[in-house]
């Protein structure tokens, strides 16, 4: 990979492949009783979180923390943001500290670019606005090789607000990369304009994205923009566009059902179905920490000098 | 031990010498320049507050990291918690994560027992609701056992708003099992309905608890309390079941004085009492610490391989 | 050193210089690959800000984990100070934990000092008040024994609300102490009543001063400040005590730029010679580490047995 980790969009199909093999090898290192290598020891780490993300927040901390980096968490609250520092002055001042990796999220889109201009350290991006989010898709795809062990030619489709998905987005990038389709799911109010660009195919039938896909990607309904004009009912969008019991019981085909969590159950997925899924979408969080502790160990470059 | 520590209830006695003992061992590691032990290597202690209590928080994250495991904070503030996520997905992603000891308070009674259904890890009570705090009662029963060499046949009395204290309802279960006597002392409205099927006697009289008991254990009152209908005023109060600066002096035999901290003074106990009997209430402090190193050690299975 | 770093006031030139040695070897460990000693290792720093200051306890965080110290973050938002607990209470708990060091920030001048009667461990001031800010100065002072290799018979010009500045009271001390010229440049409403009696010359124009010094040392303007009837207007302050484009070009000897951190750009310093002089301030964050892992290493006496 590159220094960086900032897009899907900046990567190659080889660095995914090789970021998921790391990350398989790493996975073996979780389920030991120590959980620990030696390859970070000594590099420091910064979680800089200006959005609140707990889960993502620790699955960094855990991945860096079993490579046996140094971690410092550096939270918006009760930080210089409140006494107007830019991001930066907070980017110099990580820098001359030696910060060797920065885990940035941010609310705005491309903050994660616009740090790479003032640190010589590893940037890499836990979110940002709603422009990508790298990391989710790695441990995506690392889900779906895992579970269904191939990648080209996968059918995946992705349900719900595509517009504002960074995990969305990171993922058509990504399937696309390694020749998988991608099918969006969802009504035209809730896609990028030029959706069809990005190489997507689209439907507004949840249904017959069902009888296609192996993989139901289903996102997390942001309950904030429920009440923008554009956005259906949560009633509406749960007929429409979520995975209810009726719809699962009649499949004969079950599709790989995958949620970058955490669900909100009764709108993207019943309760039941939710039960019945979550090993996958536990193994999403486990592949989270693993696709990690790859992505460190590929910004950083091993076990260094 | 059992895999988890979720109440007193649960264990035996000897499960209880067991951890004093072992916690005893580790007192000294806590008296080295170099206070730490390799024991667990590699563990991720997960630190899961829905309540605040640093105190609490920090004797934990010091237990684990002598004992040389990882630790991971989650706290409410700036959490999934906020997102409306439930303790069932927060227990499944800690799971995932590869979490080996999750530490939980909670204010609701029975959400550690709740968690052991979703997670494979141990599990550790650090207070929930009105339940259980049960290493707060290893610790105290540590620290009698310290300063007075035995615990069978020990006389405890413990004053203060019983019916709402965890750290009580803990205390009363351990000194039971260990064959000490408990005597509580508090107006009828701070009782529980059943208490003497506790094993417990009552008084309303601190006065004649002093000259009987071994042990004074004053809790705290809770401020928030202070206010319902059924509790005295503070003044009143103080004047019954605080241990004033009169009562201590003209005491021929002063009994231990423990309280679980932080003390209100001139409410519990008078501030120059509560000056003379620091040593013993900061020593349940510093036996913290070494109760939850003894606890991690023993539900983690020391090592391992 | 002695046991504690409560303030330069305390410390000699002996000091003074022995830590910035010292910090000098610790700045090469900052520029490896594996930022990392075993020197404290075992040892354990608890950080204990009552105000908050990401930057500094960052920096302390940092400077213990490169000593291989278990750090302890213990700050006021969700604390034991809600519930009333006293500064005693809290650092008798502290000490009965086993803290080696205690890093304490507090609003209160003289806090630190107080802490000193409950513990055992060395206590370091992080900045109390109006007081003192004792490592700010010491990594002043290597930065401009870095960059202009001697102190004694420097020049250093510092500018701003000198009054309320515990950046400029320890530096004042230190400069003192190391042989260096103090000038305070600041309108008569921003100094202390008696400057002179602390060794320090005064001039109400920056630029007399800027043919004077070597060193230019901009506070930092407290925003909440401005509105007091005393300070200057934010323009009328820009106008008279900032380093302005006009100022910085016309001067044929530049001094070398110094500030705290984070700069208000537009108000101490105009953006365009803030970006020039850079290097130096973000120089002095790097030097912060490393003096610190020096105060660090120094108070809790070396590897120990």
């Amino acid at each position: 990979m590159n220094k960086h980790l900032l897009s899907i969009h900046d990567v190659t199909a080889e660095d995914i492949v090789r970021v998921l093999d790391t990350a398989e090898s790493f996975r073996e290192v979780g389920t030991r009783v120590i959980k620990k290598v030696p390859a970070l020891r000594g590099r420091t780490v910064v979680n800089l979180f200006y959005e609140n993300s707990t889960r993502t927040r620790i699955s960094f901390e855990l991945a860096a923390k079993r490579l046996s980096a140094d971690v410092i968490n550096f939270t918006t609250s009760g930080t210089s943001v409140a006494k107007g520092e830019s991001l930066k002055d907070t980017a110099l001042t990580l820098q001359a500290m030696g910060a060797d990796a920065i885990v940035i999220r941010h609310s705005s889109s491309g903050s994660p670019l616009t740090l790479t201009r003032w640190v010589h350290g590893s940037v890499l991006n836990a979110g940002d606005g709603t422009h990508e989010h790298p990391t989710q898709a790695l441990l995506d795809l690392y889900t779906m090789r895992e579970w269904l062990g191939y990648l080209e030619g996968l059918k995946v489709a992705i349900v719900g607000d595509i517009d504002h998905s960074r995990v969305a987005r990171s993922n058509i990038e990504a399937l696309n990369k390694v020749g998988a389709s991608v099918l969006a799911v969802a009504p035209r109010s809730l896609l990028p304009e030029k959706i069809e660009e990005m190489g997507v195919s689209v439907t507004a039938s949840l249904d017959e994205a069902l009888e296609w896909c192996d993989v139901l990607y289903l996102l997390r309904i942001q309950m904030e923009r429920v009440h923008e004009s554009r956005f259906p009912s949560l009633r509406e969008y749960s007929l429409q566009y979520g995975l209810t019991d009726t719809r699962w019981s009649r499949l004969k085909r079950k599709p790989l059902v995958m949620h970058p969590g955490p669900m909100n159950r009764g709108v993207e997925i019943a309760s039941g179905v939710a039960d019945e899924v979550e090993p996958v979408i536990t193994g999403q969080v486990a592949a989270g920490v693993a696709a990690r502790m790859a992505v460190l160990y590929d910004v950083l470059g091993g076990p260094g000098e």
